[in-house]
């Protein structure tokens, strides 16, 4: 399926209130991706929105904490419009199982990104990457699960982190590479919103195995991405007290930052001996 | 007033509903600080969770969208319990004048951190600081404007990054200095949630001057701080489209990495003649 089939949301007859269906492909290691997830929350807050009509057409923010892994299947998404400005509106969206367990809450702002903009000040440095063709592409068999949003996402990592794979991660908590969907789809806006989660957990670098489960996640839409695979690097911060917080930034092909993802998660540590 | 006291919240009566009165001292330029609301938030959280016995007494996420500014005097706090679990709980709050205009809505987690805890992996490096005597204390007479919280806060700004004050920004965008509670109330895991918003904004340091209104800010409490001045570092990643992304970084005395705060933020940037 489709990333606009699998975000899709129709209105459920009450105000504010729609439905998905939340796609098993998107998913890793039997759980629905937080990115896609996010896209999803967004797309309700888009529909919401868009009876005041075109005045706000992208996500520029979107903030969600996860409260536990949401199930497959049909989901119900509740919006309220907190706020609708001039410049921005704020909405919040409430994703819940079809027999209403909340999953997870987000709060999405909308505005409207220029095409024209350009940097002011731009401290991010882009990582260095080697060209496409000698990078690897994830399989949907991942390491000790299965991965298979891989099947219809397409990243290819840079080999130098890719030692993880082979039982020898850098240490360096870096994890650098394209993205792309695999059906040709280009990005928009909604897609940075899973792209800065989209990417193995950084801490597989640094030789932690095992499902990083997000706690929170904000994204942040920089600029509109032009087209062609987006550039990602998602890096460990710091790893204490079982959490680590990652930063995600993505740049387009025309090597601008389009997002940047700030997420904290938990991961497994093992203990000293 | 004391941080504890321009934090105190009341029960109203009605469940997960409390009062609280804004402190107009905690405030830059005629609005009260983005850290300050936060914190206040975070309160509400705890006093929600407090019947159920200290099993989660820190707050270890927080995360707010703000709608518009906060009006001094009174204010209600609505908190929504989302989770509850073992590890952690996840509770909502949305902050209201006394007319119930929603002004932020935060969700704040709160759970256990260990005074043991250690670093596992620690990638952001901490800033080079002179001695605090060779820093700088800001003013409360700000640069065109008052920022009254500058007289209960103390913060001390290393001269490298005072550029800005004398109309010589060195263009990093980057403020590193030293904050502490003027009253000498130490740190703890609410202050963080203070610290990673209370700096000026970093761009300053990029010749951008005038009120930098916070749109998005998450926090990541990282481990209780040591007594003593925290090291603060708030640096502009991208300024693009009217908006600035800004990581705080906050250290405890002992140099541990204790709280980070990403902000989306709008900003004036000069059009190019």
């Amino acid at each position: 399926m489709r990333f606009d089939d699998v975000t899709a949301v129709t209105p459920a007859g009450t105000s504010g209130r729609y439905t998905a269906q939340v796609d098993p492909q998107w998913s890793i290691a039997g759980k629905p991706n937080g990115g896609y997830l996010l896209a999803l929350c967004a797309r309700a807050a888009q529909a919401e929105l868009s009876a005041e009509g075109e005045h706000h057409p992208h996500v520029v923010a979107a903030s969600a904490t996860y409260l536990s892994p949401t199930a497959f299947g049909p989901a119900r998404l509740d919006v309220e419009e907190l706020r609708r400005g001039r410049g921005t509106s704020v909405l919040r969206v409430r994703l819940s199982d079809d027999d209403g367990t909340p999953r997870l809450e987000a709060h999405v702002t909308c505005g409207r990104l220029r095409d024209d903009a350009e940097p002011h000040h731009d401290n991010v440095t882009a990582p260095d990457v080697p060209p496409i063709e000698q990078c690897v592409r994830l399989p949907v068999d991942g390491p000790g699960f299965q991965v298979p949003i891989m099947g219809v996402l397409a990243e290819h990592l840079d080999p130098a982190c890719l030692g993880w794979a082979t039982g020898a991660p850098s240490g360096a908590g870096e994890l650098r590479g394209y993205l792309a969907f695999d059906d040709g789809r280009e990005p928009d806006a909604l897609a940075l919103l899973l792209a800065v989660d989209a990417f193995p957990p950084a801490t597989f670098d640094l030789g932690l195995g095992g499902w990083v489960p997000t706690l929170h996640l904000s994204a942040w839409v920089r600029a509109l991405p032009a087209p062609g695979p987006l550039v990602v690097r998602q890096a460990a911060r710091l790893v204490e007290a079982s959490m680590v917080d990652e930063t995600c930034d993505v740049w387009d092909s025309r090597g601008r930052l389009v997002a940047t993802g700030h997420q904290l998660a938990g991961v497994r540590v093992p203990r000293p001996a």
